[in-house]
């Protein structure tokens, strides 16, 4: 099957793209590098260290005799989207490029546009495209568990049924997102909806759980293929985060009392999820909407499973519960149903001891590349202005590297404290 | 009351400004004019015709010696709208800055992407500015009961309860939209529940109905106010579109069998809500929603009310069935409920056999300046690239009125047919 992959650098799209391509698949990806840039906006850098695409794509190509051909441009730009699907002709289009960060959304004004823009006219733009000149093919949309908010009753997945003054009608789930990201992927949603109904196109809305893990089969293969793991407080997940911590010895640091329940997955279920959906593809006209994620847990509870993994690998680990820089339920009603993957075939990897423990142990490995200073919360949901610091004062991790980099010792490095911005 | 009405250049804001202005409060207005831009673009004029808006504030203050201010700006533009709220220092800001047409964001990709940035940035804006220096004041926006859709329920006023699974909750009343314009409104509706829950602003969400009429006490006081009245397949809306071909002995135009069932109001109820709504704010972190309509009707009623009013004017009006252009049910459930506004004290003016009269008398007042040709539909839901043609060859109307602009006898520049584009 020939399966476009937008996004296809990022967290997700990477693992995608690699298994995809694995199965046997045709696989291209489309990206324009542009979460690299906000690592470099954010002063933040994945902890596993991440080559440049086209290296990787060498060696895939190298180790398994598979060719992922890239396409490299904004999915915002319509003519070179539209260039780009015209040569590729993909049966399933795979769209992660998004901006996919609810703190980044939070920073101020401008994040909160530039999010919603860039979500919302690139998934128009494909949706646009799809009709135009690929109309059959089957657009596989990566939306998110927190478009629902946390209501007190059960979430469906996309739809309920609701009788009211004695009529019953099927309509879509009510959304209380809770960050302007958050709000992004639900107006993608209401767009996908009517897109498929006016012109007839193929479209399965993935609403995703938080995604935890780095490694999949595929980037295991080699050094050169590893994916990205980020722990700062903008881009990292909650487990990733808290993994990073724990390995380097600080406090996990839990928003207020921990009780946000939330959706969870493993990113090899990720990747099976997104090819279960192209396998069998959406009828046209069709808008179906699955819900990604295998367990439902609190922060706490996630907080918690890190200190039991810590200590079998003889590593102490607090946890720090500190004021929710969120505006959120600290306790609610979380009950959301997840059957529909699982009925075609989901064999979910389930949060375990032993799993943790692999996490744990990435974590470790790379832990000298871990910049302590950047997991504390900065971005406030109260305010509009959240003027972010980056600390070059500090004597370890990314100082070191700095000087080692300029070819300084160290600890020279580390010395000079002058420097704040 | 200070007041600040955000495109009061166009046809609510237009009427709501003197209405606010008449009443006592101290009015501005911004607007940038693309309103009377995008007239150009789709080469369609206002029936009535409408001075620049400086003539049409200098004539209000001659007649009644009260100012309006007026701020020339693009709400898209971050600075501009600070600056102006600033300055101004509103207790509310009513917000009709919005590209409103359904048809206009369904010509093609370009409208509904630049329909759904205009939109969803300008609110936005709003929502920042208000929160950054003027916490205090009052949203009042325009939504739109198209919002809604058509579902097989009842329709509430902007929440619902849901009993599910034994438990129960209000939720937002799920949206199923139209258009890409109409979806622009559900964006800013999930934007702006959010925003009130986070920053503790106050917000009152106006889904309003078809509106129809020209004449407010107001805009009735001088040739120099008038409002204007669309009645071109893109802008007019359907009883203003219907009188004024019935006017010119053009069949009124209903798409399909008719059966599409909307609120309706008149424009002396608008400025009349929105006043309601100014003088009983929303709490703070409130985000209260209204359905601003007075009556539902089907479109092949309000036809054949027109061939009613017609009748006793001697005007015999024909009603064509035409292939419906949107993706609509033509038959279906619709009762939606507008009972808030009621109880806060609106009076309506519904619509009746003297006002249909006085409607077609202002249509039949300035039929001159009809053009035949803008009122069928070009602009086609299921197409993505639905290219407008303007007719130039016509022997009336638009033709004339461009000869005697040219200082040439009207009927020498209809005979030149040669030029279509």
């Amino acid at each position: 099957m020939k399966v476009m992959v937008l996004g296809g650098d990022g967290y997700c799209g990477w693992a995608t793209s690699l298994y995809l391509s694995a199965q046997g698949h045709e696989v291209s990806i489309v990206d324009n590098y542009v979460r690299r840039q906000w690592d470099h906006e954010l002063g933040a850098q994945t902890l596993t260290p991440i080559l440049p695409l086209s290296d990787r794509l060498r060696t895939w190509s190298r180790l398994t005799g598979k060719n992922v051909d890239l396409f490299v441009g904004d999915v915002t730009d319509y003519d070179f989207l539209l260039g780009a699907i015209k040569q590729f002709e993909p049966e399933a289009i795979i769209h992660f490029a998004e901006q996919r960060s609810a703190p980044y959304s939070m920073i101020d004004r401008k994040h909160a546009v530039s999010t919603q823009v860039n979500n919302v006219v690139g998934t128009l733009n494909v949706l646009f495209a799809i009709r135009e000149v690929q109309p059959d093919c089957h657009l596989i949309k990566l939306g998110t568990m927190g478009e629902y908010g946390t209501p007190n009753i059960d979430i469906e997945e996309g739809y309920i049924e609701i009788e009211h003054n004695g009529r019953r009608e099927v309509v879509p789930f009510p959304k209380q997102p809770g960050s302007f990201y958050h709000l992004s992927k639900v107006h993608d949603s209401h767009n996908m909806m009517f897109a498929t109904k006016i012109w007839g196109i193929r479209a399965t809305d993935l609403n995703q759980g938080v995604v935890y893990g780095t490694m999949t089969d595929e980037v295991a293969m080699d050094e050169a293929l590893i994916n990205r793991l980020d722990y700062d407080e903008v881009f990292g997940t909650v487990l990733n985060r808290f993994c990073v911590q724990a390995a380097i010895g600080q406090p996990l640091t839990v928003y207020g009392s921990g009780g946000q329940t939330r959706g969870f997955l493993d990113i090899r279920d990720t990747v099976r999820c997104i090819e279960i959906a192209c396998l069998s593809p959406a009828k046209r006209g069709e808008c179906r909407v699955y819900n990604q994620f295998t367990q439902q847990f609190s922060v706490l509870e996630i907080a918690q499973k890190v200190q039991e993994a810590g200590k079998d690998l003889g590593v102490k680990v607090e946890i720090d519960h500190i004021p929710d820089p969120r505006v959120e339920a600290e306790h609610h009603y979380y009950n959301a149903k997840h059957s529909k993957l699982l009925d075609m075939g989901l064999q979910p990897h389930f949060l375990s001891d032993s799993l943790l423990d692999s996490l744990m142990n990435i974590a470790v490995k790379y832990k000298d590349r871990a910049d302590p200073t950047i997991m504390l919360p900065q971005v406030n949901w109260r305010e509009t202005r959240n003027g972010r610091r980056m600390q070059t004062n500090i004597g370890d991790g990314m100082a070191v590297r700095a000087a080692q980099a300029a070819g300084e010792p160290g600890v020279a490095a580390a010395g000079k404290k002058g420097a704040k911005n």
